[in-house]
């Protein structure tokens, strides 16, 4: 997330929730029925309360001394999300990314289904990945209106980022999932999610910076 | 970034930092030297106060009416997270997502160079991919040593997660990049950060939700 949309309360928290939503759907296979807030923040590396603070977002309250009801938990978060319905996608932009992202796994958990996948190199069109036929750009228009397709996920080339996002819009896209470094310009009432794989890279870096510091005695940070 | 690690400061803040850093690389190699905060709050889509306090951490700072140096401030960035040098490093595991990651371009902006790309897969080592040679795992260690690499990325399955880092950690790496969803085990002075994609689909998704229910007029969020 690189934005700062003072619109969306506590954006780490959002980031955490799948991994709260992993942590107890392992717990539910294994025929747990409670988890304690205590073995949920050792799970996350992170205090008591912030677990608390957290579930709290998507009204879910632990019970001293029993803990956190797993159905019910992973019931609220889904909810919070709009992850309890299946939500169906088109992915447009067959590159090495793109094509990573079709046979990424963990989204099919979140009931994310990539349902379309788009390009437009002829070479493309026509073949298969991951199981997925793929498609010409110009289909997305009919099929998005046809499939009532909300979310659009472009890894396309940074120059046809706008006109992507143009063409997914006005093929009735409500979402974009934009895995291109392009600020895009979208109307009112569009919501584009920029994912930028740098920022992992510079939180890591930072920590490793950090560590550094401290080795040397500098404290710095 | 999934952990809550109250050791590393502003998490939201060093997530941005890759963004500033673009904006204002593209505006230097435009010729411009300085910046105003107004221009980056737009840029960013945040307020300018946030401007301001996320390039503080930097250790920037604007100057009434004038605004930022464009190149003392990219310095600063840089210098912050460590990527005033060029960063090598490893990567473990060539499915899809770690091809994706070889062709990254947005990589090499950031000084980072993928200078060694493995797997166990007898079919893929030797191979070129995005014109790296594929060796297998077992070369790592002496190759770590010998490159002074202290960065590893692991792309690997999930069921390899925690012998790869095991080993990794063994042949000197001092920062593991976990694409995996597997939670490390690793000795104190490791660090660890880990990706998952699903943390922008959850923003994503959650940000869709919102409108949804200020379109249905029931204000939720």
């Amino acid at each position: 997330m690189n934005q700062c949309n003072p619109k969306v309360a506590a954006l780490p928290t959002i980031r955490r929730l799948p991994v709260y939503l992993r942590i107890l759907k392992e717990l539910k296979s294994n025929g747990d029925v409670l988890v304690s807030g205590t073995y949920l923040s050792e799970r996350m590396g992170c205090e008591a309360i912030q677990v608390r603070k957290d579930l709290a977002v998507t009204g879910t309250e632990g019970r001293p001394r029993l803990g956190f009801d797993i159905a019910k938990t992973i019931q609220a978060i889904e909810d919070f999300l709009g992850w309890n319905n299946i939500q169906d996608a088109f992915l447009i932009g067959i590159g090495s990314l793109g094509s990573a992202l079709l046979g990424y796994k963990t989204f099919k958990q979140h009931n994310l289904n990539i349902v379309g996948a788009f390009d437009c190199d002829p070479r493309k069109v026509g073949t298969l990945v991951h199981e997925k036929r793929i498609l010409h750009i110009t289909k997305i228009k009919t099929l998005a209106s046809r499939m009532h397709i909300h979310i659009g996920i472009m890894t396309v080339p940074e120059s046809a980022a706008q006109a992507t996002a143009d063409y997914l819009i006005n093929a009735g896209i409500k979402g974009i999932w934009n895995f291109t470094p392009v600020k895009l310009e979208v109307p009112k009432g569009i919501v584009v999610q920029n994912e930028d794989l740098s920022s992992g890279l510079a939180v890591l870096c930072r920590r490793l910076q950090a560590h550094k510091g401290q080795e040397n005695g500098n404290g710095k940070e």
